[in-house]
């Protein structure tokens, strides 16, 4: 079978935005045609990620909605959700379209507006990915299970309050840099401590923020990539794994790995035929800081307990060893969660085709990797893609 | 690329029930497992179709949800929406999982809850597939639109009123011999005309009910269904085409053709390498009577204009030479949005090996082919399917 690749891409700003959820789709959208040499062109397949379009903005039916509205009728259309890891899911659709021959031309767009809603009714809509048998009813929250896992890492491993906030305060680092990130400002260690406190020991800065945006690629099939002259300049998906895991965080084996996490790695890893210490670059799932270290560990870069140790070293900043999340994370890029999933699939196809933003370029960036969550801790992808430049 | 199979399908009764949506999608999907005979099997994907969850039942993030809850953690697990279409939508998606080498077992399960809201909250919801800037906001319905369409039909065709009374009555003669549909009891022209307007010239008869259910469909790759030795009762996917229109019916080029079902019917008659005439038993989406004498003709079984006179002949009923919704179509199977279009291939299924209910079954039906309709004729999928019965 023919391979698949990323021909383009495109990212509205994160943060809290005037434009609707369909305007801002639009931008994204149409950014990344035009980033593809696509502009135009007969698109086969829209696919669009959100995970609650109907109760954040009251707009529905995003599917042919957005067909439609960018001009791509008749073009199939359908809409992919498995919480906030709706993104990869939909770009793992794509793949899967035009690996099978349904496609040659596919277009994915990720989005969520989150800012219509009062917080309050954010946090109730967004607690539906949680276990409303064994957790919502008791009160807790994506943020009190993320300080459950928190504070037993800390006790299991020895982690302190000060070695967590470098997690943020490295995420803040780098999206100073990234001009769409919703948080574009550097915060110290000591700011992170002092923050309110959302769930103990987590405080505002450890965890991320709603946010607004959309953001879009553009895959197709290597014949399609070379009929529009952009075969040179795209990422090559290489390996893709999906995993579930149990609803509650309480029926989970540990509370300090997330095997849905090691399950998709391993089978990204395994179809990729490679390995974690040939990644160049990496986007991980940071919605909170604890679960970066935690994601460190999952995905094979550091032993049980040790994650922390690389961030510490500095190996995971832009110039070291192994960069991740260089354009700031969930926690500064911002998490509009439908979209969350497609923007690190572009930043990390920025990576691969030597265009990030300024200094946030990984030198010599060869092959990367996107980690994306759904649910808490529940429903996982990860995709492994190869820079095809020439 | 390797055949995909249906291998097994399961189906809860369709009508207004008791049951939770997720309870209903469980004993679906492990009545498909088992008809598989796939209980136990490692499965690596469930797609979960399903219109608005959240709204009709306050339960999200099925995707997860349904993996936990049958047991079959860490599958891969995704839900997929196109409006009424979602359950195509899904078997597509399904399709490329298996077809492109992600997946060899896949679970699809597609489930709507819509009687725990009010009449009034139903109509909401379901208002938000429609245009809200061209049609919703000056008081259009789904069914005010296809009053619209009737109207121009009759106007331009001169179809009266009581041959638009045969296709519900049709429908109902089969429903009442289908022990899972949500209306079994047969109806005359003269009740069909004498009901109560819904939108004129539509009655309460031309109109499918809103429904509770789900219906459930197992994928597997040749060489899986070899293995588990199903592969001689299975139907292999011949052809799938998919296709969306103006979301506004104002905007599109004619009001008594849809155009989204004339490209994805060529695309899967394409790809299926075979013509109407071939197909032996059709699944068309009858939302509204009218729907079914049009689709007919988009489809390509009747000149325009023509659809009524084969459905006065006789061929359409399950003994003639092209059968059409032999269990009752969506006017009396019934119509949870998101399991329809998994109903529909579950009954093509049943059909093409030799297992529909009693008297519904057509004789040496080989190839069969079905319609799923997203939004107001705007999100179409078609798929056929050939038997593989040995």
């Amino acid at each position: 079978m023919g391979s698949v690749h990323v021909i383009g891409a495109g990212m509205t700003k994160f943060g809290h935005l005037e434009e609707s959820i369909i305007d801002l789709a639009r931008n994204a959208s149409l950014r990344a045609l035009e980033d593809a040499q696509a502009s135009g062109e007969k698109i086969d397949h829209i696919l669009v990620a959100s995970q609650n379009p109907d109760e954040f903005t009251g707009i529905g039916h995003l599917s042919t909605l957005m067909a439609d509205s960018l001009g791509i009728v008749p073009a199939g259309g359908t809409r992919i959700e498995s919480g906030p890891s709706s993104g990869a899911s939909a770009v793992e659709a794509g793949f899967a379209m035009i690996r099978s021959g349904l496609a040659e031309l596919v277009l994915v767009v990720g989005m969520e507006k989150m800012s219509e809603v009062s917080r309050e009714r954010a946090s109730a809509i967004l607690a539906k990915m949680i276990s409303k048998e064994n957790e919502a009813r008791y009160g807790a929250t994506p943020a009190s299970l993320a300080a459950l896992i928190a504070r037993r890492y800390m006790h299991d491993y020895g982690l302190t309050r000060d070695e967590l906030s470098l997690v943020p305060v490295k995420a803040h680092r780098n999206g100073a840099r990234n001009p769409l990130a919703h948080f574009q400002k550097e915060i110290t260690v000591e700011k992170v401590n002092a923050s309110p406190i959302v769930s103990s020991p987590l405080t505002l800065f450890d965890c991320c923020p709603t946010s607004d945006g959309a953001a879009s690629v553009v895959l197709a099939s290597a014949e399609k990539a070379r009929k529009l002259g952009v075969i040179g300049d795209s990422a090559t998906f290489k390996g893709i794994g999906h995993a579930t895991d149990f609803l509650a965080v309480q029926h989970r084996e540990s509370l300090t790995s997330l095997s849905a996490t090691v399950n998709a790695a391993r089978d990204a890893f395994r179809m990729a035929k490679t390995r974690p210490e040939d990644i160049d670059v990496f986007e991980l799932h940071d919605a909170f800081s604890i679960l970066e270290i935690i994601d460190i560990e999952d995905m094979g870069l550091a032993k049980q307990g040790k994650g922390i140790e690389i961030i510490k070293s500095g190996d995971v900043e832009v110039d070291g060893k192994i960069p991740i999340n260089t354009t700031g994370g969930l926690k500064a890029r911002g998490h509009p969660t439908g979209a969350t999933g497609v923007a690190q699939i572009r930043d990390i196809f920025l990576q691969l085709t030597n265009r990030a933003p300024g200094s946030l370029q990984v030198p010599n960036a060869h092959r990367g990797l996107t980690h994306n969550i759904g649910g808490f801790g529940n429903n996982m992808i990860v995709t492994i893609f190869e820079s095809n430049s020439i």
